[in-house]
């Protein structure tokens, strides 16, 4: 897999996922297969439906572009449980399946993210050492971009499980960034008495202990300062600060609008500043950060926000490309190995499981 | 106290809190007193520091503004419990005791947050029916802007908290926004499998049974949307939400500014756009927003930001104004009584006590 940089590779498409489905999932396969010239799509779901997407976009079956047929379609409010035991045959499922057997080197869905973690835990299994998968996702900074986990696959993280995202998290980091040693910060508040709880406090002492660069704790607005480049946190957590942020780019971007429409003499304004304005909205606009990792697993899963359009979904897949690339999840087993070193817990579970 | 809009009020400042001190609380007392007729403050510190500082602004002692000397002071980074016992001439405690001897309806201080919690607690006791106190603060939305609780007081809070969280939050809303039947959320995750933790699950039934205009779940993003009140959260998740869009806030400004000064081209359209940008910095200048409320004690405490200038610091005078005039702690007293009966509570805990 170390050579994998040099080969070409190949990843499944859930493409009836998310709200828009083929919408987005078929002009994005299109579009990336001309962005990366060594990659090959599987779009997986219904055969006939995706017959019809490329006609309409007059691209024909390739051995670069090839369909491969699931029945079945997870609904975005469909509960994990019956997504995972009652449709085997699903577009996300057989993606899966696909990463499972080798066909494929990665997944990408906008589906439904809880079926999505459910049914990628039971496929691929979890990597040696990792008790849960984690959500990590790339969020612009002042300098540059942040990666944060956990993002919302975990509600109740304990100590052990805060170690291991910073470990996983530091690797993909060091794997996709090429920062030799990236900066882990734990997530925390800064009220003087109350500094913590005591998983955060049990965590930090954990990680201070590693061999990871730990930078200690970091708050809420940290996270976009840029001076940090992992910053770990229980999934609950994670995702209230992830929202937030969305909703104060959202209101911002929403309030500069409405200023600038204001009348005629902010309008003129707003035409002169529009190319400013435009790159400010590029190099925040939340499509270019689309595409979550979850880690942990024995293989590449990314999720693409539902909502995602195709330009969105193009992002997502070229964090699978760049994953596959750097061969992400057989580093992190590298690592967690190296630096666990939990020998009860390594040799119960072979690598070759 | 039902009748106290209509009478002259005093508030004590703790003149010696903060990263600016003096130089900070002086002037916004002076400014504070021109706002409000009916209004008397007393400044809490080194009695000799503080007659240089209204000399300084050519201001003289005088019936509305009193300077009463406190010997010591807390320090921005010094654990509460040794400031609560062996700081007992602090300006910060002195402030508090103030108001529990009636001399002063409200104490504001910009110091150490951990050591006026536990200084209001100890001093002044918490309304009977309340176990914690919360931090409360008033946040930017589209629509205007929504209360949020707790911000920090509280790292762990069990689901019978978050009740007494959304109690308090509402009655505040009701007091000092004259919104007849706030909306209340409880702030959650929307992944699919993991919807909340169990204290979260339990507090939503909790709070969906009381007579309060409960509109269930909402996420990050939803804080600023505009379509909710009051949004309760542990202490933890409040403040890393908190602290993450002010981050993300001062990121976009920081990023506008960068993009307006790349070259003489945008500098220009910089200019034009001035007046529409400098109305944009003022709706959600964070100075506006300045000043939390410490709920659940037996008098008001207001909590500014320890960077607050004359402006902020200010701010969070009119909202100790504002809550005075409301009697917001009586009201928050009246409402749990009949909301929560418990008789065993409180006739253990009477009124008086």
């Amino acid at each position: 897999m170390s050579d994998a940089s040099t080969k070409a590779i190949t990843i499944a498409l859930d493409a009836m996922g998310g709200d828009h489905g083929t919408d987005s999932v078929v002009p994005a396969a299109v579009a990336a297969l001309d962005r990366h010239p060594d990659l090959s799509i599987i779009l997986v779901g219904d055969h006939d439906t995706l017959v019809a997407c490329l006609a309409n976009v007059h691209v024909a079956e390739s051995d670069r572009l090839r369909i491969h047929h699931a029945s079945q379609t997870v609904g975005m409010d469909e509960p994990p449980a019956q997504a995972l035991r009652g449709k085997k045959d699903s577009s996300m499922r057989v993606a899966i399946n696909l990463v499972k057997e080798g066909v494929a080197k990665a997944a990408v869905s906008a589906g439904n993210t809880g079926a999505l973690m459910a049914i990628s835990r039971f496929v691929l299994k979890m990597l040696p050492g990792i008790e849960r998968p984690a959500i990590i996702s790339a969020i612009p900074s002042t300098t540059g971009h942040t990666h944060m986990l956990d993002l919302g696959a975990n509600v109740d993280c304990e100590a052990e499980h805060l170690l291991q995202f910073a470990l996983m998290g530091s690797e993909l980091a060091r794997a996709v960034e090429g920062v030799e040693n990236p900066r882990v910060g734990l997530l925390n508040i800064g009220e003087e008495d109350i500094k913590g709880n005591a998983n955060v406090k049990e965590a930090a002492k954990l990680i201070a202990a590693s061999p990871l660069n730990y930078i200690g704790y970091v708050e809420g607005n940290d996270v976009f300062a840029g001076g940090v480049d992992v910053v770990v946190c229980d999934g609950f957590v994670g995702n209230v600060a992830l929202k937030s942020s969305e909703g104060v780019a959202k209101m911002i971007s929403n309030g500069l609008r409405e200023e600038f429409r204001r009348n005629w003499l902010t309008m003129i304004a707003g035409l002169i500043a529009y190319p400013v304005l435009k790159r400010m909205r590029t190099r925040f606009d939340p499509r270019r950060y689309n595409g979550a990792s979850l880690l942990g697993l024995r293989g590449i899963v990314i999720k693409s926000h539902g909502g995602a359009d195709a330009l969105a979904f193009g992002n997502a897949i070229d964090i699978a490309v760049k994953e596959v690339h750097k061969s992400v999840p057989s580093r992190i087993e590298e690592r967690i190995s190296a630096l666990l070193a939990k020998p009860d817990r390594t040799q119960a579970e072979p690598a070759d499981q």
